[in-house]
């Protein structure tokens, strides 16, 4: 199962505010939905859930699997599936459902889960040009180190950058 | 005066390890001490100061403002310059020295401070290809906020790639 993680945070590595709020492009928004509608899955975290919920974009046009310790109720039927499963496990299941690739996209808990057990494949980070004084980390602090190689760079517009990494394993 | 920022970091924006440590290339290090030469000093906490020092390459090709709150004994003569001052006096202290540019470059403390007084006019990242799951953030926690404009890129080596931007003002 190949692991692609994909955010977008501030030039100091923030994906949110503190309060959660993402203020992100357009432009990157339709390029993370552009990515997550080719992959067919997308894998958060509750409190990444609850964001999106609250911002109106979910569900999304693809899988979504919420990791999360608390029984969520489903009202969403097939396309949503809330789980206490571990990150192997939850690939486990998306391999078993068809799925060659799986995308994970926050938040800080759920990517170092997936950084920790050293099961992510490369990382998309779309650079915002922004610069938070605190906020909410890429990854959550655990002990970890990864050494990258990028693949690729792609102007995202006048003033986002996207970086394109392949994890070292 | 020119405010210059210029840290290297991993690509989730962490300039140093926990203990301090920088593996980063020598190719960012030829970068990095280019620019210290261009501009002509280079402004820097206590910790980074005494982190050079351990590292073996202090002092710098430039006067050093060293900016602490512990006095400190200058054993360097006229490159060296220990001072409790604050950001903008240390800024109006280059001024009054001839420089029309100052090279901010760390550590988080010191990058914080003068982001938060608004005074940072451009910052360079050199994006190192590794992830810390815990370390020394590029700004310190403090309240603000900054936007900014992308003013090019520059792929250093196969795997580091150079941000440079512009902060709003």
């Amino acid at each position: 199962m190949k692991v692609i993680l994909y955010m977008a945070m501030t030039v100091n590595g923030y994906i949110a505010r503190e309060n959660d709020e993402t203020p992100w492009s357009d432009i990157e928004w339709e390029s993370f939905t552009e990515m997550i509608k080719k992959v067919g899955n997308y894998v958060m975290g509750r409190r990444t859930y609850e964001t999106s919920l609250k911002a109106g974009v979910f569900p999304y046009p693809c899988l979504s699997i919420v990791m999360t310790k608390e029984p969520i109720e489903n009202k969403w039927g097939d396309q949503v599936i809330f789980t206490d499963k571990s990150p192997q496990d939850v690939l486990k299941l998306l391999g078993e459902k068809g799925f060659d690739t799986a995308f994970v996209g926050g938040g800080g808990q759920i990517n170092a889960s997936f950084m920790k057990e050293n099961l992510v494949d490369e990382i998309y980070l779309d650079i915002e040009p922004l610069v938070f004084g605190k906020g909410i980390k890429l990854f959550a602090d655990a002990d970890f180190e990864a050494k990258l190689e990028l693949i690729g760079t792609q102007q995202l517009s006048e003033n986002e950058i996207q970086l394109h990494y392949r994890v070292k394993k």
